[in-house]
């Protein structure tokens, strides 16, 4: 059924209705998919993630979005104080200043899920940030 | 590319590292799913349903699930009054009893997304409804 | 900090800056909401309801909503099928014709989320259903 | 119905069932939140951000995250095409060495909901991003 190359690709047939089949081809085409097979790897990558989550003891990767005020300064030692306890898991920083007032600060964070999404609770949760969120992606190891 | 039989049927094919597929074919196992090509259409299908409901202006279908009180006569009111200024669009309910004092109302709506978006916000936000939400379906008709 | 009447209501109070408030006031006012606290409180609900199912071992209810094309035979004993062994589970469900080919169905399933979440599973992954989610809710009992 | 302070703070008042409370109260302490005002404003801006997005003309912020082999030629192509063409909008990056193989890298986005969702889909469908997302926030001008 499957058909083993030397790079370790592997083909596989769907069968599918003609119908929805266009369907999807002019979805893809909107999203600027170059091949169907793609589009698929890409469907079925992200179910992947999706469980990777749902565990929580799995090791995985997010990113920690947030905006706030940067005039609070209950917020600035929170947030060295966080990344500094933290430092494990917390790989990397960016910050940007919005405006005058606001800046975002997306945070790198590796670890299992679990702990993430404690990290992300903990520095969303502080006085000051005006909006925050975790984002679920993954250490791309498991997906080739 | 693509053969099409007599049935509308076509095939297409897919290649995949084969690493990525592995990880794929036991979560497709552990999921219930009897082929491979069944579940790359309902990654299909639940892609085109998440578009079609991004416009607001096709014919779909959503199901709108509250859990609420039923001594709360102000609700009972407007339930009964939105259905009746709605029932073009609410086709069908279904009523259960999960305890003396809790009752869930499952209705079933039928137009335009924005339209059942509507709806749904209306009876949500009606004081003594605990919980509501709207699932975003399909007419099916598009989907074979 | 808290009053509590006779009946079991607390009154507290929020502090929060103007602009934030006139948005959130006319955000509520476009979903239909009578008051402030009604709004609030379908906010707290919600979370709570989330956190409900992040665990898989509470009591609680989701609704299966699943469309499908009323020929596929093999669709229809799987679903005769799991609703029998499912029975303890599954507590109601609602039939609807869309057209002469598609069908909806809504089943109420009380169970542990873990449990729930497999049976949801189990049928959106049978041949023939073209669409399938499970909306989690609540038995409503802890969220007065 | 609301005392203004100098400092353009407002406060109101909510009624809420005494047991709804404490449970509220319980899940704010685990997600660590200070003071139930701040919990109940996270839950406003969370409201308000999500409407923010739905329309698709406002101005807003969101960043995009993928994870990529940087072996793949092509996309590193793609990328510094996309964010020269894009530059307009995408005003920050942050890239990221996993391991060997893979990387992840955040864009902060600036511009019209509609935009910012069109360029996420050009980037998460090139060939070589194992998994990509758009994470939805705020220039947080509104948001105070």
């Amino acid at each position: 059924m499957l058909e083993v190359s030397m790079s370790g690709l592997v083909r596989f047939g769907v069968s599918i209705d003609s119908q929805l089949m266009n369907k999807f081809d002019s979805l893809i085409e909107r999203k600027g998919y170059k091949t169907r097979s793609e589009a698929i790897r890409d469907l079925i990558r992200e179910r992947l993630v999706e469980e990777e989550w749902e565990g929580g003891e799995e090791d995985t990767v997010g990113t920690i979005t947030i905006v706030y005020n940067h005039h609070t300064r209950e917020l600035d030692h929170a947030l060295t104080d966080m990344q500094h306890k933290s430092f494990h898991q917390i790989i990397s920083a960016l910050h940007v200043h919005l405006d005058a007032h606001n800046c975002l600060e997306v945070l790198v964070v590796k670890g299992k899920s679990r702990e993430i999404k404690k990290i992300a609770d903990r520095l969303i949760g502080t006085r000051g940030v005006k909006h925050g969120k975790l984002t679920m992606t993954t250490t791309g190891k498991e997906l080739v």
